[in-house]
């Protein structure tokens, strides 16, 4: 998994069916000297804008909805109890 | 996901019959400082040239399809409402 | 997917019995600003040196085998049309 | 597989029924010029901060699970015996 | 798949049942401009360091083994019969 800050959401009216209804967050993820790539999650758990998630992807995500049409490749799975750690030096 | 700009599009008359008739984009991924990752994505729904999509990837974009055997791993499912703001400064 | 220009061919003698027999193709992906990473697909199609084609990977790849124990994970499913235009400015 | 080494623990409250219990690993991954990229992975082994370890990522390390519906997607698969040599001069 | 250069092997005596003994070999993926990414695959072939092999991943390579269950996100399909050729000009 990764981690990531909730950075904000994307509208699109003009969708597949199978893009369930719910909240699609952008998220930075964290790599160890700041945020990185940018995503978008299907979140079930109301994460808000400045909050650290944790965030699965790929078939993972996707096998967690009962309808095995639906088209999501990446989930919020958790919202992270500790603030982000100033980066540790590791290279 | 990824968000994304719709770049043009590609053709191949030399293809694999499991490779189904219709658009196929081009797509400049969108990265915290501008675009990035280029990549070529099915879409059922009609982008044009300069439209942010949301595009779903690997076997979650084959999973959309009805047939098994096709071989599609990227897949438009959204045309998102916003343009695009600012790169947000991230790092 | 993504598009890249074949470079070359890759022969491995001494192999697993479930890759199967035909063209192994070294092919470089075409970036924003040039080729960049390599890889290898397996090619049904007969593309030549310097062509460009379009590359599935994962268990998209291999889905297309009859044979469900086949370890391709990366297929050439289109020999592109175009000529590949100067690199765009998106950044 | 990657090789990485622990460098914390992640903790979430909030949190999906289908992420279960146990300990969520920090691991920055090894490259060849020292560590990278971070991610969380779901140790059953035990690991401790320092320790270096085997991990496997995807739909593989959701299969060692017997309920398909949990939602890791990178999971924790030996301690490694040797300490890290320093890095080699590879490119 | 991708090409890589084999550098060492690693050992866990402490690892999951599901990680089947063999050889584990750490890899160093070739890269445009020489060796990049370093992972760790099963090798059923017996490559020797140094050797040129090549390797697919993800659930590809877990399809490979018979027990559902096995851990192993990447292994070596084949070794190669020709030594690298200096790094083409491709940028």
């Amino acid at each position: 998994m990764k981690t990531g800050m909730v950075i904000g959401k994307v509208w699109a009216t003009k969708r597949l069916d199978e893009l369930p209804g719910g909240a699609l967050l952008e998220i930075a993820l964290e790599e160890n000297d700041g945020l990185g790539e940018h995503l978008v999650a299907y979140d079930p758990l109301g994460a808000g804008d400045g909050e650290r998630v944790l965030v699965t992807q790929g078939s993972v995500a996707r096998g967690w909805f009962k309808d095995g049409k639906v088209v999501i490749d990446a989930l919020v799975i958790g919202i992270l109890d500790q603030p982000r750690t100033p980066p540790k030096k590791t290279r």
